[in-house]
């Protein structure tokens, strides 16, 4: 199989677990067979691995992802970079053509776009192959996957086939309704739409180039910031005559929200939390490095991180993104490819971060305009360079460095150092990078 | 009037905002007439001078709480210092001897005892003065505050006074009884017991040398840790016959536990906190750095500091102890006569931690055995002696102390350090004190 995963998504719904730097799908709270957490897209690669070992799996993301999904993925998965956030028709034509033009696929080859977060078992992946055979036996130009709704659901788009059974042509397609509509779509047998999207190659340019001028893959790449935004269910989907959906009737969870994320934790603790007897139905994720006792609770979800705090009624959880969207915090924490940073203080004219670098990583070589930097170092061996200056370092040594000096640092083995920022203007922006003198 | 506050307590039962080193009555958490927050023992104490300007206060308290009350009461607070906790009858035999011998009090003197929390309006106050002049009139060797119970609580002790007037003699004591006993005391008049014992210094000089052998303050000071724990309840109240009990009918709390603090807040949200208007009954005092966003709760106190997270139903919070018991967290904050220090990380083998000195504080002059140590100066001005020799220190500054060396700080203006300690064994108690050098 050839899937496409749609690896998007700010992650606000799952605040403070994700943020602008760590959307949902990168928060590692799934126990599998082993003892190990894994995220929800490592937990949806090994399924296709695990369906179909040599199925070629293609993430479609954003640049502020590649460094995440190499971390959880490994170096060997494939990655088409959007230049910017473009809504989802955007997105499949540019990893369509990236398919064709860079992989070299030819137009007959089918594809199967997937979102990157629904938590189902193996049999959803199995089910995929028959939207490839679908789409092979030529009978539409696009196979969806319907899946069947098991309460009225207002959050979902619904798919009204013409008959009942397996794979059915489409009549119509309905935006997201009232609960009583949508009571009365599923007595008529609508299904959700669940997102997935099954065609040729050929098919997809073919729909790009009508919407779209340009000539290449890297044409496409080059004038992606001047694309509207626009969805492939409304550029193409609801416009498309020749179409199919196949009914989908395993587990199928929708992973969106914390009411829902919790239903899917087969451990309902997870870091340093206390619960007393008197809880029930309570999960608590618990990040921070302090603990936390919950007394009393019912129905409650509780998640800490450096970020921030929630604590809330599972159902009302649904409703977070507004009051997040108020909530203009600096990012406290992320996991990069090369290590962990975390913001220990924040103050007027200092920033104290903790930088975790794994052994044999190392930060690029930069330097920042408006402020001072002071490194001490509190575990393992590496070596820095200032101005060019080579040095071995390890705990107790500390390195300064003005404004406008170059440096960068090595870890030899996993090194731990305490970075101290200086300066009345301190922000992400003021850096820049250098090619190391030697 | 003579008040001796004793201000006790490990303040588990408040956790995490009190601690080993931050009893519960230094929390800041009401609002009085002015803008600013005030701890119980700061609001305790100015009713007692708006009641009485020249009332007479004495804090009876430990060593650890000494920094404390000297930084939300000023210097000219009477403490008398217990060397060790013994329990409230060694504690006002000290207290007592303390005014005979050191503040030259006469035998013929009133002094009333209180605790530090009670929740309470002036009128309590004005009552004891009543107190004092009950104990005057010589028909009792004792006089307590009985309170009009409003329910029947398991928590306290009963009195039982023969009349129902206001002043009574008393027949009976009755330890904490259970729900259904205390409804029977109560209906026959009984008082909670709060903890308020009037009396002459010469009485409880006798009774305390009856019990104890000693010459005076100094010497009880000096034999104080070889001394029973035992209650002044027990070893004198309950044994006095000539004794009576005042009626107190005006509102009076006792704040040992989340669930009644709360009903004295007068706002209930502390801190970086956002609540939705689907929260009802929700005290929240958020003490961190990181926003907290709340949804959906009923009924619920939750706390947080740099020490951890309580997140629990009001009426379940009162059985917090033996959970907390349970925690063994090193104290990551702290609020000192000098300023303040926080934790900002632990690892195996170093601690990161910010001090916060005021304009003018200092650090001792020490050293440590087995941790090297690392100041980086982020803000303010001052100066830094290590091994002798004095350095004039701002930010950007960075001091390196190896173990063995002798160091202080002293602020010139406000001064934040970061202080990295690097060790196998990083301790509180590795720390040896020096007279400087000059």
């Amino acid at each position: 199989m050839n899937i496409v995963l749609l690896s998007g998504g700010s992650g606000k719904r799952l605040w403070p677990l994700s943020n602008d730097v760590r959307s949902k799908q990168f928060i590692k709270i799934f126990k599998s067979k082993g003892s190990e957490y894994e995220s929800m897209v490592q937990r949806v690669y090994h399924q296709i691995r695990e369906v179909d070992k040599d199925a070629m799996v293609t993430i479609a993301t954003s640049k502020a992802q590649v460094s995440a999904i190499h971390n959880q993925l490994g170096d060997h998965v494939g990655i088409c970079v959007e230049p910017c956030r473009k809504d989802t028709f955007p997105a499949i034509a540019l990893v369509t053509s990236y398919l064709h033009d860079i992989k070299n696929m030819s137009e007959e080859e089918v594809v199967i776009v997937c979102p990157v977060d629904p938590y189902v078992e193996n049999n959803y992946f199995e089910e995929l192959r028959e939207l490839e055979k679908l789409v092979e036996r030529e009978d539409s130009n696009l196979v969806l996957m319907g899946i069947e709704p098991t309460y009225p659901s207002e959050k979902y788009g619904y798919i009204i086939p013409i008959e009942k059974g397996k794979v059915s042509r489409v009549t119509e397609f309905k935006e997201k309704p009232d609960a009583v509509k949508a009571e009365e779509y599923i007595s008529q047998g609508a299904l959700w739409n669940g997102g997935v999207f099954a065609y040729k190659i050929g098919y997809v340019l073919k729909k790009a180039h009508e919407l779209i001028e340009f000539t290449d893959y890297n044409d496409l790449y080059s004038k992606y910031d001047t694309l509207n935004k626009i969805s492939f269910d409304y550029a193409v989907v609801e416009k498309e005559e020749k179409i199919q959906v196949m009914r989908f009737m395993g587990q199928w969870k929708d992973l969106g929200t914390w009411n829902t994320i919790t239903e899917a934790m087969e451990e309902k603790i997870v870091g340093n939390v206390m619960v007393n007897e008197t809880c029930e139905n309570v999960h608590i994720i618990n990040e921070l490095d302090i603990p936390m006792l919950c007394m009393g609770l019912q129905d409650v979800v509780i998640s800490a991180s450096p970020d921030g705090i929630l604590v809330s009624d599972k159902e009302q959880s649904s409703y977070i993104k507004p009051y997040v969207d108020q909530i203009d915090q600096q990012i406290m924490f992320a996991e990069k490819s090369w290590g962990i940073y975390r913001v220990l203080d924040v103050e007027e004219e200092s920033l104290i971060i903790k930088v975790t670098l794994k052994p044999g990583e190392k930060m690029n070589y930069h330097s920042h305009n408006r402020r001072d930097e002071i490194w001490a170092i509190i575990s393992g061996k590496g070596r820095t360079f200032v101005d060019g200056m080579e040095q071995s370092v390890q705990a107790g040594d500390v390195v300064t460095m003005q404004a406008g000096s170059r440096h960068m640092i090595i870890a030899d083995t996993e090194l731990k150092v305490i970075e101290v920022q200086l300066g009345r203007e301190i922000s992400i922006y003021d850096k820049q990078k250098f090619v190391p003198e030697k």
